[in-house]
């Protein structure tokens, strides 16, 4: 993983000519910028006491307590626009001091037996992929690496069921899977380095999620390590056992506790998938056509729509970027006999377009981080924004998040996606593109989380809470859902180690 | 509703001859039991003090405070077998001192106040249709009833979703939404009385739920008040935003507060439903058929296959009990074409019965409880009892629960079927008769709760936890799960007022 940006710098991707046109000439976007080499990037000094240290190289060996400077940059927050430019900047200042990596459950509940006794805050780092926040803890840090409880535990055919840890980046989890025939089907485009404890722990939801649906509905089981102790949860795949406490769990950023063990519902691996590309007059007609595919149980496994600008862009099809096509892309992926799905798309008004868009889609699906990449260093800011809600609310949600993005940055490209669709609901995926700097962005995003909130939807579909949307959360759960949170935090983790300032802003009270 | 049994009186049902027979030559059982008359049932003094009764009175209205015999009698405990027997025999000493009707969620939460100040138990009622001692929570209580929260407040056609009020029944539900053309689907044994907050509460299932999931799966958003004010949670299908806390009041069978509106997803009407059987040579092989169809996805929407004893009993069809059918009885209803389903159920080994078993079914499939009432008459100790695992447990789990009845009850009949399924396990419904008395009764249930904890399961499927699974829902969770519990319920009713003793069996410990 590139320090400064994403993924492999072999695959960074040289922009179009008709993107570097409609930067310059359109959007006055200016000079690129270069980033500062690894060696420049500056550390904050570390404060951790060396008697904390020691313990923590008793717990996992002292191999494994990592203080280089390398070290401290690469788990050094994540990699959402506003973390890739400060890092291109050189700037470091929320650094971890050390990056421990405990090589099991057992060895997790004692570093943090030896953090909560130092007051040392902690922040699991799997991939290090969050957007929003969610690897900032201030200083004085340790990072647990998860990167070593990287294995695949078992595997039960009959149930369907395999155990795997939270380290495991998601291509190797699938590739131990597959050596069973089995898949899990999550491919968000964090897919080539995010790891399976993040997407629990932030609920994460992939490219599949009409076939396979989200990562959270996947987990039947989990262990926790915590502060007071272990979580052992999930007996069946369903019960009426009182509140379910793994949905306590899934989605709690590592803000309680470390999950060390996911057992995760998985399937046989589909012969073949067929994709195929649609075309609609309108978002809204396309969004029509998603809706009684989810609403009449005749979801294709990969579902998306690109509106108007997405389309026109043709940032669904990374090849063809700059292509300048009308209408609203439609992109379906089947694994089974496609005709159900077909015949709706047909009856609500779509053209289908062959196999080649899906082809090209396919192709291009983990491409678009590489591209950001390419923005950036040409000057522009270029960032994702997501959320979701009730079908009959979406052009409310679609039209707020847009008319503040407009009002904050001028006149920036705004794309948007339906990626995610419910029976009831749907997410809507927005890509800006402005040539506004990162404190302009940064005032706009706050206008657009408070647009979300205004508007009902939900303040993320498949992102998480982090830092960055915090507040918005907060209003959105209402203070007596902070309040339960609180609660929960406070008996986990009394010393306020665990990941402090994502979820809820402020630490949790003092005991009494 | 019976106050000493179920539903009509009008619909009471007298037990077949072959069932008398073998009640009196196999099984010993004696003399039929008369129950005592509804004046005569023993009531407790009350204990509330006139400054809280009139307290409520001016929240309420006086005519919605109700004392007298008859409206106590109706809101003691629930509708197991033990609440049953007691109540037949006049012990009515868990009795509300008053019952109080409330008209919206504003009520509810002036309620909660005046029961905080007063230090007053706090039971929500709905159908009263608990088998696990969900509505026994001691003496001096109040019984809110939240018959009055009875309207469809909306329905969004677009979204599939409609708001309706947590004291409906679900008939009434149903009735309503066919206004509409809609429905739930959600089809319990309880349905002709139980409410939607009853549902959401303790996580019902329904006889559909291979088709339309369980309750909480419909749950899209809800309205909570509780002593510390009003949660409202719910903004999107699906959220990355945190913890799922709808998923922490599902399940929470007011512990934490009263749910006083629901936001639930609904489906079209079906035009038709296909009711047919099948016939398994055993339990395994009809076990593996159904987990085929859950693991293809190709489940029909009511799906349920009775072992070798409940289908020689003819439990499944109760117009035909004592028919002594042989091998297991597979029950499907198909609302969409049947052919993906009975070419798996054949290719299985299945023999197709046609349509006369499955139309036997849907007629008497709310009548076991009607049965029950019989049995009981008839001086024969009846009851059921539920639990889910994982699909390559579930071998260990019937046979621990077999095994523990037939070691604590001597020569029970025991039979089983299995109604809810996943890609991931299935749940396992025990219906059990007896010639031995109460006291056996519960030391019996006491070990099957303790076999299923250690076999792997979970303590309940559909039922929930009461008062009756409090001890073994600990063991599932273990000791920080409890704790979690513990510190939501303290942030949300500090009195610990809310249906004390259900889900944790002690009262939360002092603030600080």
């Amino acid at each position: 993983m590139l320090w400064s940006g994403w993924g492999d710098p072999a695959k960074a991707r040289e922009l179009p000519d008709q993107i570097r046109t409609l930067l310059r000439d359109l959007m006055g976007v200016g000079e690129p910028v270069e980033a500062v080499a690894l060696e420049e990037v500056r550390l904050p000094r570390p404060t951790l006491s060396p008697a904390a240290l020691a313990e923590l190289a008793a717990v996992v060996g002292a191999a494994h307590v990592r203080t280089d400077h390398e070290s401290r940059v690469r788990h050094t927050r994540g990699k959402s626009t506003p973390d890739l430019l400060r890092m291109r900047e050189g700037d470091a200042s929320d650094a971890p001091d050390a990056v421990v990596l405990p090589a099991g459950h057992e060895e997790v509940l004692r570093v943090l037996e030896v953090c909560s006794a130092h007051r040392v805050a902690v922040v699991p780092f799997g991939g290090g992929t969050s957007v929003v926040g969610g690897l900032v803890a201030g200083q004085g840090v340790v990072a647990l690496d998860l990167g070593r409880l990287d294995r695949l535990v078992s595997v039960d055919t009959e149930s369907m069921v395999a155990e795997l840890e939270p380290g495991l980046r998601a291509p190797d989890a699938e590739r131990l899977l597959a050596e069973h025939g089995l898949t899990l089907g999550h491919f968000p485009q964090s897919y080539e380095y995010a790891t399976l404890g993040g997407f629990a722990a932030a609920r994460s939801s992939g490219q599949a999620s009409a076939g396979y649906g989200r990562f959270d509905d996947m987990v039947v089981g989990l262990t926790v390590a915590t502060p007071s102790g272990a979580l052992d949860l999930g007996r069946a795949p369903k019960s009426a056992a009182g509140p379910d406490l793994r949905q306590l769990v899934l989605g709690s950023e590592g803000a309680f506790g470390v999950i060390t063990s996911l057992r995760l519902r998985v399937r046989r691996r589909p012969s073949a998938t067929v994709y195929e590309g649609w075309r609609f007059e309108t978002f809204q007609a396309g969004s029509a056509a998603m809706r009684r595919l989810a609403q009449e149980g005749v979801l294709p496994a990969v579902l998306r729509l690109s509106d108007e600008t997405e389309t026109m862009i043709g940032l669904a099809r990374p090849e063809a970027i700059g292509s300048g096509d009308s209408g609203c892309l439609l992109i379906a992926g089947h694994e089974k006999d496609r005709g159900a799905a077909a015949a709706v798309l047909a009856e609500q008004g779509g053209a289908h377009l062959g196999a080649e868009p899906g082809q090209a889609w396919e192709h291009g699906r983990f491409a678009a981080p590489y591209l950001r990449d390419s923005l950036l260093a040409a000057g522009a800011t270029v960032e994702t924004l997501e959320t979701a809600g009730f079908w009959s609310n979406l052009p409310r949600l679609y039209d707020a998040v847009r008319l503040t993005l407009h009002a904050e940055l001028g006149s920036p490209l705004v794309m948007c996606h339906i990626s995610h669709v419910y029976e009831t609901g749907a997410s809507l995926y927005f890509t800006v593109v402005t040539n506004q700097g990162l404190p302009e962005w940064e005032r706009a995003k706050r206008a657009v989380n408070e647009a979300i909130v205004t508007a009902g939807g939900t303040i993320s579909h498949h992102h998480g809470v982090g830092r960055d949307h915090s507040q918005a959360y907060a209003e959105e759960i209402g203070p007596l859902g902070v309040e339960i949170l609180r609660a929960v935090k406070q008996r986990l983790d009394p010393q306020g180690i665990m990941n402090p300032g994502v979820l809820i802003a402020c630490p949790p009270p003092a005991t009494g």
